[in-house]
Parts: C-alpha cells; structure tokens; sequence
C-alpha cells in the first residue's frame, strides 16, 4: 500500500510550495490536484500521473466523497499519492474528510503545511495583519456553507478580532461591513474608517487590490470591482490602514477616498 | 543600494521553508536571522555573511531599532540582503518596523511569506483547525505585551473564533482557559470539556503534543510539561476534538483524560 501526501500548493505562485512539498512532487507517482492550484506547478512532476479533481470550495460533498474514494484506491496501486489542495491543507481545505477517509482504509497519511492566502496577501501588500500595540489577533473566516454547529445544532458565533480576514466571502461583502460597523457602535472593534485591503488572486499575475475603509465596502463600492473568476480575500482591521495614510486619517477622522489599482501597489 | 527582502523561514524545519525562499537564501550576499530560525536551514547559504540578530519575540524595541539599522546599512553594502525570520513576516513577525524604515531609507524590500506554526502543527497533529458545519473560523493570538492600541488608547478586545491558537501565551495558560471556560458559561462559544492541543516546537526533532480539555488546563494540569525553551501553540477549539473520542465524549459530556505523549501521536 502507498502513501498519502496531503500537500498544501499554497497561494498560486508556483514557488510558494514549500520545498518539502516540491519535492514530493517531484516523486509522486500520482497526483490529485484542485480546481485552485495553477496549473504551472504540475511542471514539478511531469513524471506523475496528473488527476484534476476538479472542486472548488464550497462544492457539493458528493464530490467530495469521490475524491476520498480515488485516493484510497489510488493508495492501493501507487507508491506516493500526493493530493495538492490550493493554500493549506488545514484551513478551509476540507482535509479532515480525506484524512478520516484514508486512515478508516488502514493507508499512511501525511500532511505537508502550505502558505494560506492571507499570508501570501499580507506580503504583497507589505501590510503585517498584527501590529504592536494595534492588532495583537486576526481571524481568518468563511462564510460558506451552514453556520450551525452539526454536532451541537449551536449557531457558529460570529469571530471578532483585531484583524479579519474573510476567505470566499466576496458575494456578502457589503453585508459583513455594515454589520462590522453596527457592532462597532456597540462597542466592536471595528469603525467606518476602519481600513479594508481586498486581494485578488494572491500571488498570481492576475493579482489585484482594493484599498478603501469599511463604510465604502458597506455602500457596495466593491462590488463592481470584483472579478467572480477569481479568489478574493477581504482583510480588515486597523493594523492595515497604509502608514503614510494614517496621520491624515487620524486628524480628520473621516473616510478616505477608496484606492483602485493593480498589481504594482506598494511592490517595489 | 541593494535589495531586503524579508523572508519568512517557516517553524522550523529546513524544508518547510518555500521554494523562493530557499533560492534568495542561495542568492543572498548576507543574511540576518533570528533566534528562532533552526541554524540548520543556513546550510542554503554557504556564501554569503551570516548574521544572528538574537531578538526572540517580545525582547526590547531597542534591539529591533539597532536591527533596523543594520538592515540600512548592509543594503547600502550588498546587492541581496535576506532578513531570514522565524515563521511568517507578517503574523507577530514585527516586519512593519523593519519595512518603514528600509522605505524610509529608499531602499526596495519585498516580502516572501512563510508557514507560521499553526498550519504546521495541525498538519503534525492531523487536525484541521476549521472544520465543516463545526467551526469556520480560526483566530491567532499573542498575549505578548501591550493590551492597549497605542494609536486610539482604547483596550485591544479579546478576540472570540470557533479555534483559537495563542502563539507565546505559555505562562499564561491556565488564565486564559478559565476565562475562556467563564465566557462560555455566558453564552461564550468553549466549555469546560472543548478540546485543548499544545504543540511545541512544531516541525522539529523537539516536537510535542498534549492533548486535553479547557477545563484541564485552568487546573494547571500543563504547567510542569512545558519545556520552556521550545515555542509552544495552544490550541482551543471543538475542530481539534479527536474523531476517535468525539463519540464517547458525546455521550459523557464530561472531561476526557488527558493524553501526554511526544512526536509519534497520529502520525504515520
């Protein structure tokens, strides 16, 4: 019986794998890969047979029962199964299934950590998602899906933090910010000037940003911008307000014109 | 002037370190590391003037000025600075000091993210720190210094996600569980009996695991088993309930024994 590899792909850049995960690749008989990894990073394993399974998050769990399956048979013929999910494995990735899945079966399974999204967007931007004496936490989040407790039947609270991080939460974007703000009348974290750093496709060629504050993501000034076609990040929190805005931003204590560009922002 | 890029070396071992990073290391001219980067991973580096900036989370602010500075000066001495630190840049990392002042100087930085410790040790532990229909979101925090924002004066709030991971929150366990325990008994969303996982140096010959429940750790049950040399994570959250025990832990609604144990737990 083979192996299992759990290995996170990370953002998209194809060197963004770690190098454990690289090289796994590169010995890997078969490869399972998902709808989110770039398809560039298959050039580390042309050996492999190469598997697109082809579900992006959110899809149907019957989808995801198939792929349980063809990784235990899969197991069953091949030496080192490597299944590559987009950004890491643990967080949002839907692991769990698989890994139950493969154990239940008596196969070896192992997990290769990847560089999540936020991470990779907190770089891009050059803005730190925790800051000394600002953000001492940030949350990442998702939307998707119930918000029931399955095994408890308990609503799924609402995290707080000094940093949020929303994965796939693009369609109810508007939605979050006014909520935000209401709480932050009741004594939340966060305000309408909050700053708001929306990331698209993290780390690829066809990465993009939108920077503005909370009251315009509330007013659906995002709305237009987003390209469906491609994952989105929505950070916000006070540690991301861009250091040569935050004087100004402070005296007048008002909202800041939203900032629309691409790629080259703060990237020297 | 040469360039700084600030590099996240991952928790630990040398091949969780990205492919990008791996290859500004083999680039660099000189590299500043700090004292959490395993010495090992300077063995992709033979060339160039390796430096150990020997700050650990949480040290004076003087020592990260005087880092600041000799970041300035080497990049006006070599063409490929690399600031080689531990876990990612951007998560407690204080990069933001460190890119001020470079772009104060006129001087190029880039930003090249790394694996911070909670994905790797749930890919250890073989846990997902969200979890379909239970938990979907995930908070990380420090309790290290200040808990007031230096900009607005106002307390930094507790942050509330379905998982939380305390990066440097050790000496302060048991606090931190009561209180956790005291805000679930408010409508908070952890009990007595949600699952505990502390990992310590995470991805290295040195890891450990102990895995409990919150009402385990108030009582002081971790205090003797921390090594206090090693980093550790607390993890909180019903997400990193063993799927072995969540049936009968089900059925008791009562404390589990906790489970002391080193390296090979669940791992294949």
């Amino acid at each position: 019986m083979g192996k299992v590899y759990l290995v996170g792909a990370g953002p998209g850049a194809v060197d963004l794998i770690t190098v454990r995960g690289a090289k796994l690749l590169e010995q890997a008989d078969i490869v399972f890969y998902d709808a989110l990894v770039d398809p560039e990073m298959l050039h580390l394993c042309p050996q492999a047979v190469q598997v697109a399974v082809g579900k992006r998050c959110g899809k149907l769990s019957s989808a995801q029962q198939f792929i349980n399956k063809r990784l235990v048979d899969a197991a069953q013929k091949y030496q080192t199964v490597v299944r590559l999910k987009g950004g890491d494995p643990m967080l949002f990735g839907r692991a769990d299934e698989e890994i139950q899945t493969l154990k239940a079966a008596g196969i070896v399974v192992k997990v290769v950590p990847g560089i999540t999204a936020a991470l990779a967007g907190a770089a891009s931007i050059q803005q730190s998602l925790t800051l000394r004496g600002v953000s001492r936490s940030v949350a990442f989040v998702t939307l998707a899906q119930g918000t029931e407790n399955l095994t408890t039947g308990q609503p799924i609270a609402n995290p707080s933090a000094d940093t949020l991080v929303y994965y796939m939460g693009r369609k109810d974007a508007a939605k979050i910010a006014q909520r935000l703000i209401e709480q932050g009348q009741y004594g939340g974290t966060h305000q309408q000037d909050t700053p708001v750093q929306i990331l698209e496709a993290v780390s690829t060629p066809r990465e993009r940003f939108w920077s503005s504050t909370l009251q315009e993501l509330a007013d659906g000034k995002a709305d237009t911008w987003f390209d469906s076609s491609s994952p989105a990040l929505i950070m916000v929190g006070e540690a991301l307000r861009d250091p040569l805005q935050s004087t100004s931003a402070k005296i007048n204590n008002g909202l800041q014109d939203s900032h629309i560009f691409a790629n080259s922002r703060r990237r020297a």
